[in-house]
C-alpha cells in the first residue's frame, strides 16, 4: 500500500484560435476563427493533464485566477477543494438566458472554469495510473460513443482570414437541396446515423422543406433533429411541430424552437393536444440545475442537452443524467466549435453515462487537421462514433508545434470573444440584429 | 504514461455476526446478534479492497452470483459493467415499502449488491494508487464527518448469547429519564453534537416527554430528531409535530412519523398550516430514486436519509445529494448495525458529498471492540466526528483473526436474516405483531 503524493507543479493556459467556417444560426454568423483555451496541469513527475474549454480573454483569465489554488494541489483533491464553484447555493440558481451562447454567459463562469480544471485533473490522474478517464468516473458503459451529423446553412469557405483563408468541401449551403448535399457528404465521410440540423436561419417554410427533403433522402431510420435556437414564436413552433410530426417522430426532436421555459411549455401543451409527441430539447431554455424544477413543473423540456464544458464538468453531467433518468427526461449532448481534446472529453463522459438517450452533437467535422492540437492528428469518427480505447486519461496528448500555431493564430485574431452578431453585421447587413422571435 | 492492468483474481465473502444490544423500535427488538457481510476483492498484485454490507444468507448469495463477472475484472471498469444494477429502468421503479427494513427489502437486492462491489473496488483502487476513497469520487469537501448520537430504548445487556453474553454500559432504558442518561453517556464518550432518537416504542406522550427532557437537559443548540419508523397515525404525527415544534426547530427533524408518502404529505400540510416548519425526514417512505418524483410533487419529504448500502453505492449517493440540492431537499444519512468498514465507507462518501445538510446516523456506538474486524480496532468518533485521514482507500484493513471470530459467531447463530418481530415474540410477547400505525 503505497502513498502517492501526486502534486501539480505547473499550470499552462493556452489561448488559441482555429479556422471556423461561416456557419449560420439565429445567433448570427461564425467568425473566421473560433477561440478555444487549452489547459495543461503538470505534475511533479512530469505527467501532463489537459483539457479544452471556451476561448478568448474571459475564460483564460478565470482559469488564471485559480492558479494559486491549483499549484501545489493534489489532482485527486482539487475538485473537492473547488466544489463550491459547482455545488452549494449555485445549484439552486437559475442562470439560463436566451441571448448569449453558453460560453459567453457570465453566470456560467464558475462552472465552466471548474469543468476545465476537473477534466485536466482527471486526465492527469488517468495518465498517472494508466486508466482511461471514463473508468475513473464510474466506468464505461459503452466503448463507441455515437455523435450526430451537425449540418448548418453556411456561406462559402472554411474559415480563416488573409493568407490563412481556408477552402472547404461544402461550399455555400443556403438552400434545402444544398443542405441535403452537405449532410450526405458528412455521412459519407463520418458514417453518422442521426442528423442534428441547425435551423433558425431561413424562413421556417424553407427549413420545413429542408427537413422533409432529408427525411425523403435518408429514410425514416435516421433520426432528424432541428434546432432554430429560439428563433420562432410559439405559433410558428407549433406549426413546424405539426408539419414535421412524421419527420421528427423516429427518435428525433425539436430543439429550442422558441425562447423561455414558459413558451416551450406552451409549445409542448399545444403539440400534445394535437396528438404530437415530438419531444422538445434544449440547451438554451435550461442550462443549469437551478432551471430544472421549473422545467419539470411546466413539462417544458423532454430532453436536456448536457455539456460538461458549462454544466460544471463530467461528474456534474453524470448527476444531471441521473436526475434526467429519475424524471423520465432524455439526455443528449451540446457542442460548440472545438478540437480533439474536447471531443475526447465529451466521448469519455458520454461513455460513463448510462442514461445518454440520444447521440451527441459535435462541431468537430467543421474543424480541420490544420488546426488540430492533438498529437496523432484528428480523432477518427467512424460509423458516427468516437471509440474509447484503453489509452490512459483522455487518450490524447498535445502536439506542441500545433499548439504554438494555434497561439499564433490567436495573437493575430482581432477579437477576444465570440460575437456572431458582429460577424453578420460585417458580412451580411450592418444593421443585422438578433431578434427573438424572428418568425 | 504507464498502463496499469489491475485485475481482480479473488473474491471472498465473509458472513459474520456481531453482538447487538436488545434495541427497541417499531420493527420490534434487535436480536442478540446482528448479521453482516464482509467482502474482499483481491488484485493480482495482492492488494485487497474491502466493503461491508447487510448480513445473512441472501446478501452473501447475491454477491456470490456475481463471482464470474468479478473474477478477472478491472476494478476501474467493473462498476460500469454492472451499471444496469443501479441505472436504467431500475431508477424509475418505486421500491419503497413500509414493512421491511432496507436490508431485507428484496427490491433493493441489486442496488445493495452493487454497492458492496463498488465500495470494495474503490477501496482496492485507492489502496493501489495511495489515495483515500473520498478523493477518488470527486474529492473531499470536509475532513471531519459529523455523526449523531443514536439513542434507543432498550432492554438490559449488550447482546450476545450463551457464553458470549455481553454486558453494556447503558442497562435498561425504557423511560424518558433513562434515555436522557443514555444520551449523556454517549455524548460524554463520543462528543456527539446532535441527537437522533429512535421512537415508535413507548406511548407517544412518553416519547414527547423524552424529547422535552433532552431539550431541557441539552439546550437548544443540540439538534434533536425523533424517528418512530412509521408507528403513528397522521393525527398522532401532527399532534407530536405541534407539541415538539420548539424542541425540533433548531436543526432537528421529524423522521417517518407515519407510513407512506401520501400520509407524510398530509402531516406536512397540516403542520405547515399551523405555522410549524419542522421538516419531515425519511428512510422508509422513500428509499429509491423511483420514489422521488411523487415525493416532490406531494412535498411529502423535506430530508432524505441516504445510505450507500442500499441506494446503490457512493456515486449514487452523490447523484442523490445533487438531486436533493436541486430541489431544496435536505440530506442526512441512514444507518444499520455495522462495524468499522461500513463506518469508514459512510464517512468517505459523506466527505465527498457537498450537499450533506445534517449529521449522519450511526449505530456504531452500539457495537463493541470485541466484534470489530478492522485491524487497528474501533474507529474513533471524536467530537461526534469520524476523521478522514490521508490513508489510502477506506483507511482501514481487516484483522483476520477477528474476522474468523465473526464467522464463528455467524455459524453458531441460529438465524440467517434480521427479524425484529420474531425477537419481540421470543422475549416480550408471543403474540406481538408489528402494527402500522400503532398509535
Amino acid at each position: 500500500m503505497k502513498e502517492n503524493r501526486i502534486k501539480i507543479v505547473d499550470v499552462r493556459i493556452h489561448s488559441i484560435a482555429l479556422a471556423d467556417p461561416p456557419l449560420c444560426s439565429s445567433y448570427g454568423l461564425h467568425a473566421p476563427y473560433a477561440l478555444r483555451t487549452i489547459l495543461e496541469l503538470e505534475s511533479e513527475d512530469g505527467i501532463i493533464g489537459i483539457s479544452e474549454t471556451y476561448g478568448g480573454e474571459a475564460p483564460a483569465q478565470a482559469l488564471e485566477t485559480l492558479r494559486p489554488q491549483v499549484i501545489g494541489a493534489n489532482p485527486y483533491r482539487l475538485t473537492g477543494l473547488l466544489s463550491s464553484m459547482v455545488e452549494g447555493k449555485g445549484a439552486g440558481t437559475e442562470r439560463s438566458q436566451m441571448y448569449l451562447v453558453p460560453g459567453e454567459n457570465p453566470l456560467d463562469t464558475a462552472t465552466r472554469t471548474y469543468a476545465a480544471i476537473e477534466v485536466a485533473c482527471l486526465d492527469l490522474i488517468g495518465k498517472s495510473v494508466g486508466q482511461p478517464v471514463c473508468d475513473l468516473i464510474g466506468g464505461r458503459v459503452r466503448n463507441e460513443v455515437p455523435f450526430s451529423a451537425y449540418p448548418f446553412y453556411k456561406h462559402a469557405g472554411g474559415g480563416g482570414e488573409g493568407d490563412d483563408v481556408r477552402e472547404d468541401e461544402y461550399g455555400v449551403v443556403l438552400t434545402p437541396e444544398a443542405l441535403v448535399r452537405e449532410v450526405k457528404q458528412m455521412i459519407e465521410k463520418y458514417g453518422f446515423g442521426s442528423i442534428k440540423f441547425k435551423g433558425g436561419v431561413l424562413e421556417p417554410d424553407l427549413e420545413i422543406e429542408t427537413v422533409r427533403l432529408l427525411y425523403q433522402e435518408l429514410g425514416p431510420s435516421v433520426p432528424l433533429r432541428i434546432d432554430p435556437n429560439s428563433a420562432w414564436t410559439v405559433d410558428t413552433s407549433v406549426r413546424v411541430g405539426i408539419e414535421l410530426a412524421e419527420e421528427l417522430s423516429g427518435g428525433g426532436y425539436l430543439e429550442d424552437p422558441t425562447a423561455g421555459l414558459e413558451n416551450m411549455a406552451e409549445v409542448r401543451r399545444r403539440l400534445v393536444a394535437e396528438g404530437i409527441m415530438t419531444p422538445l430539447a434544449t440547451n438554451v431554455a435550461l442550462t443549469s440545475f437551478g432551471d430544472i424544477p421549473k422545467s419539470i413543473e411546466l413539462d417544458a423540456v423532454q430532453i436536456i442537452l448536457c455539456d460538461h464544458h458549462y454544466w460544471g464538468g463530467m461528474r456534474q453531467v453524470q448527476h444531471l443524467a441521473n436526475l434526467c433518468n429519475v424524471f423520465g427526461i432524455g439526455l443528449s449532448m451540446h457542442s460548440n466549435s472545438h478540437l480533439g481534446v474536447s471531443l475526447m472529453a465529451m466521448a469519455h463522459v458520454a461513455a460513463a453515462t448510462p442514461h445518454l438517450t440520444y447521440a451527441c452533437d459535435t462541431h468537430y467535422p467543421w474543424q480541420s487537421e490544420q488546426d488540430e492540437v492533438v498529437a496523432v492528428g484528428r480523432v477518427p469518427i467512424i460509423n458516427g462514433c468516437v471509440r474509447i480505447s484503453d489509452m490512459p486519461g483522455l487518450g490524447v496528448e498535445l502536439d506542441y508545434d500545433q499548439l504554438a500555431r494555434g497561439r499564433e493564430r490567436y495573437k493575430k485574431c482581432p477579437y477576444r470573444k465570440r460575437d456572431d452578431e458582429a460577424e453578420m453585421q460585417k458580412h451580411v447587413n450592418p444593421n443585422w440584429k438578433r431578434i427573438l422571435p424572428r418568425w
